[in-house]
């Protein structure tokens, strides 16, 4: 039985058999196709030399479809921004999926449609992967794991560590609204305008600043734990303390209702098509100015500055908009489960 | 709250903040360590050149602690196998963890060493890692996701579909050991011997083969599907028929016991440290004696050959034990879910 006959993920297509081989066929094969992954040996094969970037995301976030996205587009951006807040350009792509039973054979077609729309968008080939089934209730719908693989350009060093008092604090642009956007979609709230998830790759608006500045210190895209845990992982990792000014952080309207209504915090909130950049001063500016020249960095703002650990601490600081000063603690427990 | 504190996974382990950081402190960093991933930067640097190869492999195996290994063990070994068959040195592995809240914290540390053992054994850096953690009965237990990446010797060309007319075929070991333990474990089945799984890294035998012989057309390691699965591949990848010699193929008492019990085929039954080779005939015996002096070859057989399609078509033969010759098929249905 082809699993279009039956539109239900069986066990048996996780069996490595017939049923395996028909469901790569007609749903893998065909939508990702390039020339690597066409070999179908047990490992995909690409010339390469220089330094790598490896990593690894694991994507399980629920709900599968949200407004501006899907488990499949994020399961590819997630992982080429990591390669991006290297320095890497992203080129290779696994990916390893994990579906229950009696999942939907169109929803796998529209999820694996995503990825490689994203995939094309973000220019990186997929060029590996894995299916399992397990057994209705031993999973929830699809769980999908993305490791990818990057080159960085010679002469290119960014590291979380690499802060350095002095450097200004840039966010490419609206802070929480994939959080929010996976939020509302979940709780069935409704605002007048609809909030999309930002989910997008980033390469190519890191690029354009590597081109622009030689003094970028460090990226990180703020995805769980949101800015605030992003900014506390650099200032611990680099040995500085951080000042950030929460008038200056770019939060839509409709983010900051839905925060107000759940009481939860635009800071911790989760975003999947923004960075944060550290950058020595006199370049910040004329950074901003290109970031605002990609659609990915149109709203992009110097929110803060690096200093001296205290005492050798390192904190981050925000600046309220009601003028007080207080310590910025990463996130503590989880406040949204499966938000990617 | 520490992990230890509490010794159970809650949601808050995969909230990409503080708790997250502490588990991967006490659990991860501590057993895993390595400098590439002691930088804790969203992706690991290495320095390469060359061919590379590149898979990945779900692990979603129940249950998750077996005779012979665990999830953590299979997952490094499953990825290391992938990248041997093409003749890949294994270098570097991620790991994205699944796990399901409430998970025992011991387990998780047991599956970790676990792991950190098998890398060590088969000489691969664990060098980026991801950790969700999703609601009670969302996932069953923990999967765990490798991605491996290493370097194909300058020379080297393995592929599935490399097997010509007149190719012997090697096996190198007993068939179904893991499907057999696994199913035993889950039955509850006992034998008078303890039978295990056959769970193991097979790098270093590939390397040696290579180096005993120039002429290795295919290596595969008949995992799901077992080995009649991994025969038609080859069968159809190279556009050639197989034949092989039930008579020839080594397989344990057990292993035929529990099948014959159970109505299983051992050739469908699963392997997690065998391999298939197809090699020019004029090379085989001395393979055969190259792989017997390694610890993971040392039952290895010659075990049939390779022929020429007919009529166009590719298919794969057994000679029984009864003198009959019948068309082997890849397995169809799903006779043992989660078994990797």
């Amino acid at each position: 039985m082809s699993p279009v006959d039956n539109n239900r993920i069986q066990l048996g297509h996780g069996s490595g058999g017939k049923l395996t081989q028909e469901l790569i066929e007609s749903v893998f094969a065909s939508r990702l196709n390039n020339p690597i992954l066409a070999r179908m040996d047990d490992a995909a094969i690409v010339e390469l030399q220089g330094r790598l970037a490896i990593t690894v995301d694991c994507h399980v976030v629920s709900p599968l479809f949200f407004p501006g996205g899907d488990i499949g587009r994020l399961s590819v951006t997630g992982t080429v921004n990591d390669l991006a807040m290297v320095g890497a350009t992203a080129l290779y792509l696994t990916a390893g999926f994990i579906i229950e039973e009696g999942f939907s054979v169109l929803d796998l077609e529209r999820i694996i449609d995503s990825m490689s729309e994203a995939a094309m968008e973000a220019g990186i080939q997929i060029v590996a992967g894995d299916t399992k089934v397990v057994e209705k209730g031993a999973a929830d719908g699809i769980f999908i794991t993305t490791s990818g693989v990057g080159l960085i350009p010679a002469g290119i060093h960014i590291s979380g560590s690499g802060a350095r008092p002095g450097d200004a604090v840039i966010v490419s642009g609206s802070i929480g609204d994939h959080g929010v956007a996976i939020l509302c979609q979940r709780e069935g709230m409704n605002f007048e305008t609809s909030l999309r998830s930002d989910c997008a790759p980033l390469g190519k608006l890191v690029r354009e600043m590597l081109d622009a500045s030689p003094r970028i210190r460090s990226l990180r895209d703020p995805t769980r734990g949101g800015l605030a845990t992003t900014l506390n992982e650099i200032a611990s990792a680099s040995g500085v303390t951080i000042e950030i000014d929460e008038e200056k952080i770019p939060t839509k309207a409709e983010v900051r209702a839905a925060c107000e209504l759940t009481g939860l915090d635009p800071l911790v909130m989760a975003n999947e098509g923004k960075l944060l950049a550290i950058v020595a001063v006199q370049d910040a500016e004329r950074l901003v100015d290109t970031m605002r020249k990609n659609i990915h960095g149109k709203d992009a703002a110097i929110v803060g500055s690096v200093g001296h650990a205290e005492d050798g601490k390192t904190r981050v600081y925000i600046r309220t908009l009601l003028g007080s000063r207080r310590v910025l603690s990463m996130a503590t427990g989880e406040q949204l489960p499966r938000i990617c």
